[in-house]
């Protein structure tokens, strides 16, 4: 088979990208290692910064997301029982979209169907070749058979776990990392969200956040040991807990019912440079990892799309390689920035295993200056609805 | 000998808590460990907030500070090789003030002298009694001779090591601390600043602080490790390490010349709470330090001035216990954001010996970003020129 662009990884970075190039008639093949039903059933976060959102409707595939969505103009952060807004549209003009990341990959994988996208699923042993010369290609198996795809771009969308990353001569990557001393343990339940709006809370006990993806769907989240697993938790346990962490005033009005999912993921921080070797373009958490504090890995991944896909473009229909020159810069330069503000939201929400007397007294110092302090509030509302591209 | 407040420590929190309560016909003494010599000799620091200028100005000891002072409209934040400058004046309307803790403490000798304010320099053995009853005294000896001073308040001004803070039972403080794995190497040296204006510099080779006093004579900092003593630092060794750790477009400005003081000092975070037992007030480093990145120890000991100035002039003047009753709470929620702040900025500009990679570039992102964004600036800005009383 032949292509324009090669995207490996059917999750929301290369679906959009490759809607996004099908609505400029820039041709793709989508390779997905696992079926479109275990893609859609991985839970993830749900709050879309405006940037996705202009994505999305570049895409053409906003209209359920814009009639579905719940528009968050502010969010509230706690420590102990105290309890403040930081408001998100009074500070930026901009609020944040609560959409949950599934709903948002369901609609991209319904557009490409409707376009007769090329999706490949199930696809073993991807290779991708040649990345570093005029003429990459990528081979792969389904069902035993062998393929091959011949391109001029590969776009590495496949995750922390892929291959595109592999790809790239160990000599020419160079990795950051922090892993975090905890996990977080989520649920979904089918109950009432406790607050129109999230809570992000530091606790004594440890961080909790209180999301939600709809008026009966709650994703509500404890810091937990990277020791625990999710059969240490029943339901019961995990209400218990969780109300401890949230302020007294929120926990009252909590209605518990059973988690329809329950789970654990570890927290870490991981950046690679450069995200371009030759002909093969890194694309999210293909190359970088965010903690979910702050809900920036999708969006993350999408201003990775957005200078790809404006590089593509440009190279396509203007014949100008400047774009594509200049992806991987952009892109880390704003991935640097969500890095830090997801590190820095992090730190000032969790307990970690080390901190001293000190440590805590300037998690509370901080908190206090941010619920206090305009400048504080416009940065933190700034980054929260995204930097702009 | 009988008097209203007893003021322990004849630094400038002392001397400027005395001057304040004369101006009001508030009687103190002063009592200092060394002579006036001695205390003229220290070197500290020499940025001043406003808050600590209109203190000076209430106490009538402003004259020769105005005149000689430098008004700094910004600072210069460097890494690596780049430079940016935040714009204190149009961020805030506020500058700071250059002007040494020195010749703060000069005039202040001088107010207190033609004012007939009693302080007694040489004295040992401070005992401060009867604190947590209404009928406090002070007993220490000079010359070896006892004296007692019977007072209605005793001021804590006596820096980290005095006796105040060690008087008050050690089942009431709570003491915080962090203690950095480095020191600052400064010099003195009389040659023209390298800039109108300090310059904060994170290079690869640890910190660096091009500071001043007047227009020909310097003060520059380089981070040390604790295990360096002076004489391991020639003057040559001192000015070769410093131009590596500014930019080259400064470094190829700066004018050299002989060290006229040099000494290494270690970095500390340290606040005890609360800072009032009985009739015992503790103020400035009795009570808490900050590193100094960002010259907050005498800003700070200034603002615990100001209340307890003023609660001790409500206490006289309009014989109400409100203003000393919230003295602790009111002193201590300022003093936890300069040390928030000193902390922060601490940690933004210096090398950490356990620093990892990932790290590092959380330095450089968020360096970036507040050379860049206007929110980051502001709150910079903000706390640098000093938050308000």
């Amino acid at each position: 088979m032949k292509t324009q662009v090669a995207i490996i990884g059917g999750g929301p970075s290369g679906l959009l990208l490759s809607q996004l190039l099908y609505t400029r008639g820039i041709e793709s093949i989508v390779l997905e290692r696992k079926t479109k039903d275990y893609v859609l059933g991985r839970i993830r976060a749900g709050v879309l910064e405006q940037g996705m959102v202009s994505l999305m409707e570049e895409a053409g595939c906003a209209d359920r997301l814009h009639e579905e969505c719940f528009v968050h103009d502010g969010t509230f952060v706690a420590y102990g029982e105290k309890m403040f807004r930081i408001d998100f549209k009074e500070l930026t003009g901009t609020p944040v979209i609560v959409y949950g990341q599934t709903e948002v990959t369901r609609d991209l994988y319904e557009a490409r169907e409707k376009a007769d996208g090329k999706i490949e699923f199930n696809v073993e042993d991807v290779v991708i070749n040649n990345a570093d010369t005029d003429a990459p290609y990528v081979t792969y198996t389904v069902d035993g058979l062998e393929r091959r795809i011949d391109c001029d771009f590969v776009a590495g969308c496949d995750g922390f776990h892929g291959v595109s990353r592999r790809t790239i001569p160990a000599d020419v990557l160079r990795e950051y990392e922090k892993v975090y001393p905890f996990g977080w343990l989520g649920i979904l339940s089918e109950t009432p969200p406790v607050n129109h709006e999230l809570i992000y809370s530091n606790s004594e006990r440890g961080f909790a956040l209180a999301s939600m993806r709809n008026e009966n769907l709650c994703r509500y989240y404890i810091q937990c040991s990277l020791a625990d697993t999710e059969e240490d938790w029943s339901d019961e346990a995990f209400w218990d807990e969780f109300k401890k962490r949230i302020p007294a005033h929120q926990a009252e009005k909590l209605i518990t019912g059973p988690s329809i999912e329950k789970s654990i993921a570890p927290l870490r921080s991981f950046v690679t440079e450069p995200m371009r070797w030759g002909r093969l373009f890194l694309c999210g958490d293909a190359a970088h990892i965010v903690p979910p504090t702050g809900a920036k890995g999708l969006n993350t991944a999408a201003s990775d799309v957005h200078y790809l896909y404006n590089g593509l473009r440009d190279y396509y229909e203007n014949g100008s390689s400047e774009g594509i020159d200049s992806y991987s810069e952009k892109a880390l330069a704003r991935v640097w920035k969500a890095e830090r503000f997801s590190w820095w939201f992090s730190s000032l929400m969790h307990r970690y295993p080390d901190q001293t007397e000190f440590d805590l007294k300037m998690q509370v110092a901080e908190l206090e200056y941010l619920s206090s302090n305009k400048a504080a509030q416009q940065a933190m509302a700034e980054n929260y609805v995204g930097l702009p591209y």
